[in-house]
């Protein structure tokens, strides 16, 4: 039976148009580092909100140094924290801190280093210029202005920025409730010793370690080649879940019971065999009626790991409105990779000289045990006639943080 | 008073060398993403475990093949997960799907594609290759093999394969206990509404989701400028604590509280103030009997920003024994950074071609509200009487994860 496989470009198209969107929540300003902004946050007042001295010192008014005074009166101490005072006259100064609110009649600060304090009286020792020293109100950013942008991804230097503006609370988007489902009668826990035909679950711990990285804690689902379990727990999964990962199951083995389990639940195949390498047997649908997208993807681990990585993490960043990452990489050597088949194959990217250079880990097939362990990502290889040359530009799908 | 500053270099290098080991601790293995390994791992069986199908399709003896059969009689099917079988006789085939033991006595497999299935019995279409088909029991590692390294940081790839070999529970790097320390009578809380002479505080939050990207959760302690109050909480803190991360109180004020509190407290002071901008006023210590190491930073927000991202992170990554990561950029633009002081400039680095790029992100000085966020860490530029060139290939700290 001739099956019409469909392209890689096609496969991902298709995943990329059933983006959801799955609303948004507000989540503790703690508990916002990672997530996505929901809305626009306006600075709440000026920034800075007061003329703030950015050293230790004496402020005074530069009127003084026009008309050739270098000594003055120390009115007072202000500490950052109190509230503004008031320059009592053109001969007097104030001792300033860091932070401190300028007091009016001042204009100018003169740090520590270059006065003589003795007696209640500062001298200078150097010509100050009129203004320095000084943040101005306002001279970051005017009460109102846009400071963040929704569909900004949160990280420890937005965080600032939102405690600045006082958003204790903030809206993100919701993320979608995701179960993770292996299968096969051949697996067993990892805390269990496997039988000699036994191997151990691995691909649910991988998915549910990446998920976290971005945020979600998934329900694990395991099931046993049976057509009426695998049936019954995923009409349930459907129901309860915005997005099921599978892994295993959709290969053409008799025992393969997960498209025709999904397709009896009314989950809509939108496409299932990809022209590419690894993870040909991917399998995609949708259940319009419940709006549940599902990522069915081949069994062994080099396969899930890629199409997760390939389908998901882009789909993901799309549901939640965040850029999609393109990176591209110069090859250090040159690769065949004639076919039919848009291949992802494992590779190391590292900077050297400013220059993203990729190196192919060699593994053992999809099935191979610690190549993934020693790339942090794959490279991209459309089908193409000739060799990949050393030095050309091709993409690459990172599987950690590479920089 | 004259005071002489430590070059950068000196004080990077004195952080460094008080690295400290935090020894070890047990974690379950979902509890291990994001941690450092504390332990070698070895394969403890061969991988895979037995001779494995790599298709769906029938298992053959080749030994038939050569003498000149092309129909053979299924035997059985034979499913993952079940235990080893064996052909009845040469003439004989068993079906066999992806992932199940090749039976004793096969050596072939033929996938479905290329098999005509009728009445029981099974007719080739193509000559196999002997051994086709197979992931050859120990092809990927052999039982023993070292697999994962201690201090390999664990991301999903080693999951999976830390499943695969049955570590339920890990071996970790225990993280040190940190309290983040904010100072200044001028903070208030992210949910008041500060008087026009008050800011809220940020620092401890951008810090705090910095750390929790490290996967430390941190003890979080506001200090009023009150000399008594900051002395009994410090003590408290350094006896409680491996690490304290302080912001302000460092500069050259007179409410600065901060050194001679540390002094008292038996806090050695390796260095104050490094000629560098931003994070002069950088305060370092050490309290040698108690071995609490003190990260005291200036309290702008871009200063501490950039002495967290400059200073702790390479000494956590040393502490726990992974590498510190080196990044080089290609400046976009010229930029002259004269003067006696290592300059860390915002700027945003891209790749473009394949070349990692850096654009400045021109800001308001140290105290700037949204450069950090329009930003992905910092230019390095250390001490040079002529201009950078457009092109030159600078160091580069990145302030989140870029690619």
């Amino acid at each position: 039976m001739p099956v019409t496989l469909i392209s890689f470009e096609e496969a991902y198209k298709k995943v990329l148009s059933h983006g959801q969107d799955y609303g948004t929540e507000t989540v503790t300003l703690t508990h916002s580092t990672g997530r996505v902004l929901a809305e626009n946050i306006a600075a709440d007042r000026d920034f800075p909100p007061f003329n703030r001295s950015t050293k230790d010192g004496i402020a005074i008014a530069f009127e003084a140094i026009n008309s050739g005074r270098t000594e003055f009166n120390i009115q007072e101490i202000i500490a950052a924290g109190v509230p503004k005072s008031k320059l009592n006259n053109i001969n007097a100064c104030v001792e300033i801190m860091t932070g401190a609110v300028l007091p009016d009649g001042a204009d100018t600060v003169i740090m520590y280093e270059q006065v003589i304090i003795e007696n209640g009286r500062a001298t200078i020792a150097k010509t100050p210029a009129l203004g320095q020293n000084i943040h101005y109100k306002g001279g970051d950013e005017k009460k109102g202005a846009l400071i963040l942008h929704k569909n900004t991804a949160i990280t420890a230097a937005e965080i600032g920025v939102l405690a600045s503006v006082g958003k204790h609370e903030v809206l993100v988007k919701k993320v979608p409730k995701i179960t993770l489902v292996s299968t096969g009668n051949e697996l067993v826990e990892v805390n269990e010793s496997p039988l000699p035909h036994q191997i151990r679950k691995s691909n649910i711990h991988t998915l549910s370690a990446s998920l976290a990285t971005i945020g979600i804690t998934p329900d694990k689902l395991h099931l046993k080649d049976d057509e009426q379990e695998i049936r019954k727990a995923l009409q349930k999964a459907l129901q309860e879940n915005d997005v099921l990962l599978l892994s295993g199951g959709v290969s053409k083995g008799k025992y393969d019971f997960i498209p025709s389990a999904l397709a009896s639940l009314g989950v809509e195949k939108v496409f299932h065999r990809v022209l590419q390498r690894p993870g040909k047997p991917f399998w995609f649908g949708f259940q319009k009626e419940l709006g549940t997208v599902v990522f069915s993807f081949p069994g062994n681990p080099a396969s899930t790991f890629a199409n997760y990585h390939i389908y998901f993490k882009d789909w993901f960043n799309k549901t939640l409105g965040v850029p999609i990452p393109k990176i591209e990489v110069v090859l250090k050597t040159d690769i065949d990779a004639k076919g039919d088949l848009t291949r992802f194959l494992r590779a190391n990217a590292q900077l050297e000289n400013g220059i993203l250079m990729a190196e192919l880990i060699t593994g053992n097939g999809s099935g191979d045990l610690t190549s993934l362990v020693k790339s942090n990502g794959f490279i991209k290889l459309s089908p193409k006639n000739e060799v990949y040359k050393a030095g050309t530009l091709v993409p690459f799908v990172a599987t950690r943080s590479i920089l």
